[in-house]
């Protein structure tokens, strides 16, 4: 039998909650992140002989999060950012830095005063290792739903194919986006609403006809309206929405009353990207 | 031995998902609505020999919500008298019928496309008997958060205390408040929107000595605002925010870095109510 | 307008997970329980005033029970019954304690070993006053199925009716049961032994005509085998598993291939209980 | 600006949840599968024209799931080779198909009688190309804890590190393992119980010098116990067991009352193969 040996491997601490305010006089500012770090490197020590001398314990990388937003948060791209070179940088062991961000929302009630908005949860995800940073950003969370002008028809059919064709549907998702910048400057805040904005808008507008289609398009509509993004990838689950037979009380429903189901689901994932542009598989 | 009876039971189906479009040309509206319902009654029989001729299944519950959306939904509060009604009214085994209703909101994108806000679910809870029906309503996750202006202090201390008394520290909380109606008419959609109003514009304006103060002061201005109302319901839990010690990096932190903890947490729940009103246990 | 008053209130700590380790040479024990505080009584005063001075910070609840685990857990029903009379025998302005407990179940994987079993959660619920306590226990999440020995006919039909009569389908449940004992004296974890295994065992052995029916002749077996329980409340969810219809594709299905749905499902809830005995509402 | 492309992409029905009874006489047996499906290929049109000629539908792979059930399910890994290799070889524009099964057990009551065992639900993961079958499968959720025999020491310190070193702490995790075969033909069933006693036993013998050390050790286990397993991944979260300061409560806390942490946590990840042997990243 051939020798057993170590893989690939990584850890880190996942989900330390931070709120950082901000008191600048009365209108406090605040940011609610939850931060996860993933550290991969020079650990086969710890692994194969319990020898800990290089590594950083998850619980010095909690310190560090809360440290570090001490001198604050900013765009959550460039906390990210900040830890991240912070462990390639300070700790020869580590060798790659995942940080991934998930960021909150919150509208202003008052001066101090803040509700968190059910808007769907900004996403970041930094990569450093000594040769540069990756930045991927993104939002989890965005239902939408259109309750026309989505279409599906002329796919194959087979022996276990049952579903009708049909040239008007409900369509819903939960749209989570991730695109990845192509460097680590750009102005973050302002390619998130430009990018979100044109999920939505593609979304309402485009007359589908699969939600292959319509990932497509809202691919490439952030695409276009970003030049700093170089691919981005989308998962859109198909939340069904069917139409009730209502025949049996004596009632027509022409695609009025629908039932919305939890499972199964369809789950459409693809990726949309610049042609030429190198891929990046550990940016994600 | 004492003889063994039934006791208070009933029965229903729970969350029937539906969605009901309407089609005023281009401008669709939606309502998305999760519906269960539990009779109560004469049902001895199905308990005790299995004979099953007073039930109601659930299965046509189901299909009754359903046939009711053909004629639109409404508000969440007719609806549920429309169903609640029907209930005690059709099947004599039925002394009282629940109709719980969970409504998510949807924000417009374009003339037929949708965005399900973060907001929080509204919810309606319709209870009817054969001498009529009892209303409440409300709202659940309506999370908010103060970053001053919250003191707790002059507390009892015994050996177990180590809290210290702080006259500025975050409050923050997940409301769920229900409020019931003297009767079963109003304007349902004006009374909600004016109860969330002042619930937020509480939560924001005053100044808190305890989270319990708060809960008082946010019951007592939606009872001030809606003349309909004469009783709610608060649960609010104290979603707490621990400073983080940031001595060891010989950094002060004058709360601006907080850790957002999961569990355990304070759990406050009260009730505000006109005097002298009867209350009604079996509405809620 | 008649004047606002505040109504019933109560607070507390809620979810404060202990886990205890009790170190009898090699094989050691845990006890690994979610605790849950709330206290009513004298405390209009936090809430008109925001004075604090009858109030017993959550804080201090959540210290309570950590010291007292510092002396052993025992039954989760002594340890209830141990901290909710503290509190209201140490504290005037505590008029009612209730501490309800979830406790999850460990087995041993070697000496000082353990791995969490799926088996349902241990709950207990003890309310004490200057009175007396009450105790409740029981179980939650215990998932059970039935291939056969269920049928459901005879009910009532209507217009909106459309489920076939059936003399064999699946019934599946998930049992929330919860009885409450005549004193607060028992052998607890006998008892909830004895109890579960009833439970268990009418489930698997009734020919059921209705899921009203199980949940009778399960609540009736608890309290023929525990003379010490004067009252049982079941919750049972009909989960229910659909045939699925397999004609389109050239084949039979005799009860063979269900779909397992998630929403809607029924839902039943009864009592069971001693005839003569009185109620005692607060104890739930 | 470069030209936009499609890039990686893949669709499919999730969570088709399946209840598959055999009737032998009175002793009925259950499988029940959670069935989800991904296929990639020549899905380009459907992205950038709509055409949806080559998309076999997620509702025509649904229908399929519960078809083959009807000739039995077997074991999990087999019901997924018959499944993905049905789609790869009956339709032309599917180059991949990945079927994921979660089960979930039961363990009999009586005769046709069933309770849901809180074990860990078994995974499987199959993928087919026309080239071949990978198969993976594994556990997730198996939650285990040690009292003692778990160290953790000599780590690096920096200005962030206030973790004191120990040498005896809870160790609690909730496994993820999953392993890749190096065929597709295995004994599936007692390859997984195997498999999972090695998890266990290790857990629970290893003396630890870091989580790391114990994921590597339980890897290594499996590899030695299953010779058909060629490569082994594992997630295993650092459940967080505090030692809770009673100090302040006069008492001392040797190791015995612990505060059960929800986040953050640690997260350690570790893949552990035979060498030499091809990696095959698609499988997973």
């Amino acid at each position: 039998m051939a020798g057993i040996v170590l893989g690939d491997n990584e850890y880190g601490k996942a989900e330390t909650h931070v709120v950082r305010v901000t008191r600048n006089g009365a209108a406090h500012e605040i940011k609610d992140l939850n931060v996860s770090i993933a550290l991969a490197g020079d650990f086969a020590e710890t692994h194969l002989t319990g020898d800990n001398s290089k590594v950083v314990p998850t619980d010095t990388q909690k310190n560090t999060v809360f440290a570090f937003a001490h001198d604050g948060i900013g765009e959550a791209e460039d906390f990210g950012l900040r830890l991240a070179n912070h462990f390639v940088q300070e700790f020869e062991s580590v060798h790659r830095a995942r940080v991934s961000i998930e960021e909150f929302a919150w509208a202003r009630l008052a001066g101090h005063a803040f509700e968190r908005t059910g808007e769907a949860t900004r996403l970041t995800i930094v990569t450093s290792t000594r040769a540069g940073s990756s930045v991927v950003s993104g939002i989890t969370g965005l239902v939408v739903l259109k309750t026309t002008d989505s279409e599906f028809h002329g796919f194959i059919k087979d022996r276990y194919t049952t579903l009708p064709e049909t040239r008007d549907r409900i369509m819903a998702t939960s749209v989570t986006a991730r695109w990845r910048y192509g460097g680590d400057h750009a102005e973050w805040g302002r390619c998130f609403d430009t990018a979100v904005a044109r999920l939505k808008q593609t979304f309402g507008q485009q007359d589908s006809l699969s939600l292959q289609s319509t990932l497509y398009e809202m691919g490439k509509a952030v695409l276009e309206a970003c030049p700093e993004v170089v691919e981005i990838r989308l998962t859109m689950p198909n939340k069904h929405h069917f139409v009730v037979d209502l025949k049996p009380f004596g009632l027509d429903n022409p695609n009025e009353v629908f039932y919305a189901a939890d499972r199964p689901y369809g789950l459409i994932e693809g990726t949309v990207r610049r042609e030429g542009m190198p891929e990046h598989h550990e940016a994600w």
